[in-house]
Formats: C-alpha cells, sequence, structure tokens
C-alpha cells in the first residue's frame, strides 16, 4: 500500500509517458528534482535511448502500468495519443494521482478529462515551446527555460493538483499560467496553428514556381520552418481545435483582404499605417 | 577625358549609390576587387561611417556626379528611391558608365531603365539575402556569400555590361543567376512580398490577443520576422509589384480555403495528404 500523496515535488514519482522532444526534455529537466521519474513509451527503442541518456530512473510497461506507480503523471503525446489515453483511463481503478497533459489544444482533453474516474486528479498544460525536429535525440533539459507553461485547472481539479504542476512547471525553469482552455485555444489558433497552415500553404504556393524555388532566401526558410512539422501531429491538434482555428483564419483573411484592397486602391498611407501598426507590435510584443 | 571602358572588373572603378545593408555590404565586399569603390550616400553620417569602416576610397556628393566618376555605377537604394534616381538619369550627358539596380521587384524598374539616355548601360540585379535590421551598421562583407543573385538584362543591355555584371556577382561570392523581370517579380511575390503581408497579417491578428501576447513561442517569433521590415521600403516593392502580389495573394487564398474546407467537412485523409505535399517540398527546395 501506498503512503499518503506527497505534498511536494521533491518527494513525487513523477511519471512521464511518451519520451518524444516533450516528453522526454520534461524526464531529463526533471531528474533529480523529484522522488524518481519513471517512464514509458510505445516504441521500445525510444525507451531504451531515453534510458541510456539518463533520463529515468525506471521504466513502465504502460500508461495504465506507470499512473499505478507514480504520484505525479505527465501525458506527453500528440493530441490524438491524449485523448486516446483517456479514453482508456475511464476505467482506472488504481490509487490516486495527479494527471497532467502537454498537448496543443485544450479544449477537447479538458472535456475528456472531466470523465475519468475520481482517483485521477487532472489538470491540463500546455509548455510553449517546441522545435521543428521532433523525438528524443533533440530532447534537452533546456528546452521549458524562460518560456510560459500553460496550466488548465478544470472545475474538479483540486488545489493539490494545481499547486505541484505549478511547482513541476518552475522545476523545469518555465513560468507557469494558468487560464481558461477555451482562451489558451483562440490564442494558440493564432499564433501555432493558422501560422502552421499558412506556412505550408506559402511553401505549396511557391513549390510550384521553379525561379521561386531558386531564389528563396533565408527570410522564407525562417517563415516557413513550421512547415516541415509532423502532419499527422498537426492535423491531430487543427481537429481537436477547429472552431477556434476557422475563426482565427477567417480574421486573418479580412486582414489581407484590408492589405489587398489598399494596395489595389493605391491607398499608400492606409496600409502604411497598418503596416507600422503590425511592426510596432512585433518589436513590443513578438520579439 | 578616359580612357576606353575597361573590360574586366578588375580594371573598374565601382560606384555605390546608397550606403544601407545592400549598398554597404557591396562596398565592403568589392573593396580590392576592382580599380576603386566610390560611395555616395544622401545622409552624411552614413558617408561618414561607411568611410571610416574602410569601405570607400572614395565619396561622391550625389548620384548623378557618381556616375560621371565610375564605370561601374550601382543604385543600392529602396525601390521607390530607384524609380526617382532613374528619373533624374534621363537627362544623363556624361561619358559612358554601366548602371544596375538591386531593388526588389524587376519590372517597374526595368520599364523606367529602357528610356535612360544611350551612354547609361542599364541591367536589373536583385541580391537573394537580406536581414530584418537595416542600415549599414548591420553591413557585411559575407552577407551575399553562396546566395543567388538575380540579373536582368534589358534588350538594349549591351552584352559587356552583363559579363561585368556577373563578375562583379561573383565577386561578392554570390551566384549569378539571369532571368526575365516578370519571372523574377511572380517569384519575388511568393517567396517575399506576400510572405512579408502574411507575417503582418499574423501579427495584427495575435496583437489582439491578450493570452496570444503572452504565449508566442518561438515558432511565432520566427514566423513574423520579417514584419519587423520597414514599412515604407516594403509598401514601394508592394506597389511596384501590384500585380504579382495580388494574383500570389489570390493563389494561397485559394491554398487556405481548400485547407479550410478540408478541415470543415473532416476530410482527414484530404488534408493530411495536402500538408505532407508542402512538408516534403520545404525539406527539398526551402532548408
Amino acid at each position: 500500500m501506498r503512503a499518503a500523496s506527497p505534498t511536494t515535488l521533491a518527494g513525487c514519482r513523477v511519471g512521464v509517458a511518451g519520451l518524444g522532444l516533450i516528453g522526454g526534455s520534461l524526464a531529463l529537466a526533471l531528474r533529480g528534482r523529484c522522488a524518481e521519474v519513471v517512464g514509458c513509451d510505445r516504441s521500445r527503442a525510444t525507451l531504451a535511448r531515453a534510458w541510456r541518456a539518463g533520463a529515468l530512473d525506471r521504466c513502465a510497461p504502460g500508461i495504465e502500468r506507470l499512473l499505478y506507480e507514480v504520484d505525479f503523471a505527465v501525458l506527453a503525446l500528440p493530441v490524438g495519443g491524449i485523448l486516446e489515453a483517456l479514453e482508456r483511463l475511464r476505467h482506472y481503478d488504481g490509487p490516486p494521482v495527479h494527471l497532467m497533459d502537454v498537448g496543443s489544444s485544450k479544449r477537447a482533453i479538458v472535456r475528456a478529462m472531466a470523465s475519468l474516474p475520481p482517483a485521477i486528479r487532472p489538470i491540463g498544460g500546455h509548455p510553449m515551446c517546441g522545435k521543428a525536429s521532433a523525438g528524443f535525440a533533440h530532447a534537452e533539459a533546456a528546452l521549458f527555460r524562460g518560456r510560459p507553461f500553460v496550466l488548465v485547472p478544470l472545475p474538479r481539479t483540486p488545489h493539490a493538483t494545481l499547486r505541484l504542476a505549478r511547482s513541476l512547471v518552475r522545476a523545469v525553469g518555465a513560468r507557469p499560467l494558468t487560464i481558461p482552455a477555451a482562451r489558451h485555444d483562440r490564442a494558440a489558433a493564432r499564433i501555432s496553428h493558422v501560422p502552421y497552415l499558412l506556412a505550408a500553404a506559402l511553401v505549396d504556393t511557391a513549390r510550384k514556381d521553379a525561379v521561386a524555388r531558386r531564389i528563396a532566401a533565408t527570410g522564407f526558410r525562417d517563415l516557413t520552418r513550421v512547415a516541415a512539422s509532423d502532419p499527422a501531429m498537426m492535423l491531430d491538434v487543427l481537429r481537436s481545435n477547429r472552431g477556434a482555428v476557422r475563426r482565427a483564419l477567417q480574421a486573418l483573411n479580412r486582414t489581407l483582404e484590408g492589405y489587398a484592397r489598399a494596395l489595389e486602391r493605391n491607398e499608400a498611407r492606409a496600409l502604411a499605417h497598418r503596416l507600422r501598426a503590425a511592426r510596432w507590435a512585433k518589436r513590443r510584443w513578438f520579439r
């Protein structure tokens, strides 16, 4: 039988399900800051690699078993994998455990978390960082340092769970930011999901032009970096955040139409005004 | 009286009008590779700075005088400045001189070049490189190294001018690429002008969302880097390439609508197929 739930991160056994870029980086960053880091991954090769890299104290054979053996579990899977795992965990009958995810959209996930059995204390999470390259090979303990880490408590989330989640976020060097799922999803559509679609569309428009392919410069490379993301993973995200993505696309489209109209009518001052406003915001907020 | 036109770059006095990022970098890269580098700039402070940095052998008091004193002149100004200079140079009555520009759109410029007096031997140019930061302070001799440098000969361009332009391009470490103005402008709209508008629109859509401003990550920062470009300079470019920009915006819009429709109808496989095609092209052509 396990003792009473630990109240500090240092006393927690932390489980990480999925040892890709995010899960692997979490494991590396948490090692030594909690009682134990226990990992599992569908791929035996990834699990072995994480073990050899010293990211884990112990391995578990799967997500359900992992939950039995830790105090705080993190689902570090793509959105589709998280939703599938939550579906399976509806039949969980083990000891109490805190459960956080790190998915890129939050509404669909916290809705699914609401149906978990009472022994699971759920909270949504999303670290705002990433790389174009996925997989444990690119994981690093410093990935979260200085970055915002969104936490989305459910009405049923105990205060102890939120407190431990905040400790975990700070332990990996990130800044916890508690916001409702809908506001997260609206913002994420604007700064991440729609920009991904745009990068893909830019590449799609340019790739048919042989001259464009030859003369594309560093600006275009940076601008389209996210188009190299895993389409299957991004598709999951887009589908789970469909409504917000649609609205963000519409907003963007209205803005672009405004630019095109001003250009067409040669309203140079109106367009200059709008472009200056964008530059100001870029410099002020998105450095 | 000047001797016969030199036939090699090493024998040429090269003039650079405008000593910003591109002109300053050209001067730095050309120093010692031609007979003389002569510079001029509207701003006395910039001219003094370039002189102190060792970018110039000699200064000229303005563009018209510069053309009298060199064999090969480069107009390294924003598109609007180039068009203004070409207008003034219609009254040039000095000795023969080769003239290249480095503007970001080419059709309007080569059209204006067609009306220059016969002593001026014009050719369009566009180095495919850049930085988000402008000005001589950011100039560097290595800016062009390994980058494509588009050359756009006019029907009236003498072969000797094209040959010298190619030598100059190679001397600064770039790869000359001779293409017609219309094909350049279409490609530039797709890889540079429309991406700029998109970056501005993305910032404009995100800036109104307080959460978006707080959680924007490195992906968004890279994606919107070009939104920090000088709006006045970009406006010049957009206006001079209005038709190609409109068509590229329409093509992009069709692609985005296709994505939105597939997402709306939950046609996951169709969308995945399109996103995979974009990733493939990104990896293959736009690294």
